[in-house]
């Protein structure tokens, strides 16, 4: 079974339109007046196909195509429409628009599934209006009080309540997402490794854990000019140091580990005064806890060492790797062997709606790769065959999927 | 023949008084209402010592003591009244009050000096006001532009020119200083060196002179997460790396070199995503050009390295080293040794009105030790007795000056 290339690009070239970006990317900003275009055109899309749309107290949308069995749970098929300011066409929208793709496709080949589909478009996915990223796929698998999220404010001082009633997307609670037979995400890599190793599909193993740090740096800033070397305790200097010496042993371990110093804070900031103070950031992510254990270690014995400055270190927050379903890892493998396509099992190093899901019903992703790892950025570019190629895999999952898991377990 | 402490400390006393702070320091930005008052208190303290006082265009303040012979020139001791915003009660100020207090002396001790004395207070030497330091007595050195000088703008929009005229200070130009027997300035050290080596005066010989360069790291922003170490291009990172290099090669250059990596700029500065562009600002000083110009060519060499980012250098601005007079510098060893102070000879690393002076006018400075090296802070601090002992440095070398040296040069 393969899904229509003419017909997905018509999808991807229609929902591009809302929010639409001078060089070609998307700003649709969750409940914006763009992203509320893109959410009714999705409804009519949902609604033409003969599947009942319905929305839950915070604004995610079902879409529900009954399946022969009433008594199975529904496959649910996800992603989100939102984006990130001058972000790309492709991020989330996929996902939604491969949901559509798969029920049309079944429609087209006149097959009917044991399970229902529903398609689901979570709300506020990218955290770029309302923080946090995940919102409410967070609030649904309770990582996230619903009472603090609704009261989360964007720039303007509007509230997430105030948008989702302005939008008239505040539904009722009675229609969240609670149970389901399995959740696929088909998404963009938003990383670089298909693109650069030129494989066609990412089946996603999980979600990586991490660890993320601030590291204090207390010196004493002095005149750039009348202070001798040897009198010095310059923040900075030793920062660079310290970046360097973490590195090294950073190096050690297993080179899928990611280390990032994306942040740093410098005073006075100014030419000719000695450095007095640094702060920066130290991220890591891995999907074994033990290497993030010996980043930990590393950090808290390398920080700790005597130098000139005073430092210290503080976790500012930590995830734990989260693993998706293995059988259904397994239906994803399969579907991509059996259509031909190059795979590479892998983790995410990104979150997702999915790995949230997956602590309601069991979930996998599938990833299609981004042209140089770019996305959150106009750029982000994957081709139609690339996105044929993930619909393709996702579709005979799902099919597989219908086949095999029909009877029902209780 | 020595100075009286008790007299001193009500100077001292008085003028702090002009600007006071909470923390016992002093904001008195050049020709606010707290420096218009500390410059009519000084005009009134030099008419009780029979001064005459005039003030040239640019508002610098000029009180004249005639000697005995009207044809040598004036012996001129200066510095300036003004301050950085919550600032110290000695930089500065310290040499103007010494110019007053060696006045008094003399007086006291029924000497007539053959030359005549010049007090001289320079307007916005601190540049806190009107940007950039030292701008009045670079303009009688010609070093800046007057016109130029005369339009820059202080935060609320008032022009130099503007702030002179509404505070009453905008003289004659025909009053600026242009000759001189010689130029003495007692000032704080603002650096460590005399305070940590527990030695009295600073035989000052020169002010250093120094190269900023500004160095550009061009890699590429990524996610955090999803961008394999071997696919980065952390700017960050290699500005550490750069930066640790540069450190490296400048340590073997004489220990006496200061270099500084003071500023530093991180795009897009986010925890969660690798550094795209990073750029950082190297300043260093010598008094011996042939370092710095080891220093220019090893941010050069070293800049220029083939790495995994794009680099790139540009050279801000320089300076020379200013050489003060060795005929005076020998006045001041000469003072110190006989009135039996711990004396070192050394180049200022900070920048002071005396390096333009010694364009028109044979110059040199008397460093007193600042306690911990710390100004431009209410911190700032140097004991009554630690100022004494350099105005009697000051005073010994004016009268030994004056002895010397009164016959008429052609």
């Amino acid at each position: 079974m393969k899904c229509n290339s003419t017909s997905l690009e018509e999808k991807i070239t229609s929902f591009r339109q809302f929010g639409k970006t001078a060089k070609n990317g998307v700003s649709r900003l969750s409940l914006s007046e763009e992203d509320l275009q893109a959410r009714a055109y999705f409804k009519k899309r949902c609604e033409e196909l003969q599947m009942k749309v319905t929305i839950d107290d915070l604004g995610n949308m079902y879409a529900l195509k009954i399946g022969k069995n009433p008594d199975l749970q529904p496959i649910v098929i996800g992603s989100h429409l939102d984006s990130v300011l001058n972000g790309g066409a492709y991020d989330g929208v996929l996902g939604v628009i491969a949901g559509l793709q798969v029920v049309e496709t079944l429609r087209d080949e006149n097959i009917e599934l044991e399970h229902s589909l529903l398609i689901v478009n979570f709300t506020n996915e990218e955290g770029a209006r309302f923080d946090p990223a995940m919102m409410c796929s967070g609030i649904l698998a309770g990582k996230f009080s619903e009472d603090k999220m609704l009261r989360v404010q964007d720039e303007k001082g509007i509230t997430f309540e105030q948008a989702l009633n302005n939008g008239g997307m505040r539904g009722e609670k009675e229609n969240r997402l609670q149970k389901g037979a399995c959740y696929f995400e088909l998404h963009i890599e938003q990383g670089p490794v298909l693109d650069k190793e030129q494989i066609e599909i990412g089946v996603v193993e999980g979600v990586v854990g991490m660890v993320c740090y601030e590291i204090n740096i207390f010196g004493q800033a002095n005149h750039a000019g009348t202070t001798p070397m040897i009198y010095r305790q310059d923040a900075l200097l030793e920062a660079a140091h310290l970046m360097i010496d973490l590195e090294d042993q950073m190096l050690f371990l297993p080179e899928d580990l990611v280390f990032t110093f994306g942040r740093i804070y410098n005073a006075p900031n100014i030419h000719t005064v000695v450095p007095g103070h640094v702060r920066f950031t130290l991220e890591a992510r891995h999907e074994d806890e033990a290497v993030l254990q010996e980043v930990r270690k590393i950090i808290q014995q390398t920080v700790e060492k005597p130098y000139k400055c005073n430092r210290s270190y503080e976790e500012l927050w930590s995830r734990e790797t989260v693993r998706f379903d293995p059988e259904l890892i397994q239906f994803i493998e399969d579907a991509a062997r059996k259509t031909n396509k190059t795979y590479k099992k892998m983790y995410s190093g990104a979150g997702h709606d999915a790995q949230f899901i997956s602590h309601l019903i069991p979930s996998v992703m599938i990833f299609v790769p981004s042209l140089d790892g770019v996305s959150h950025n106009e750029e982000e570019y994957t081709s139609l065959q690339q996105c044929v190629q993930g619909v393709d895999v996702l579709l005979n999952s799902v099919y597989q999927f219908d086949c095999e898991k029909n009877t029902i377990k209780f």
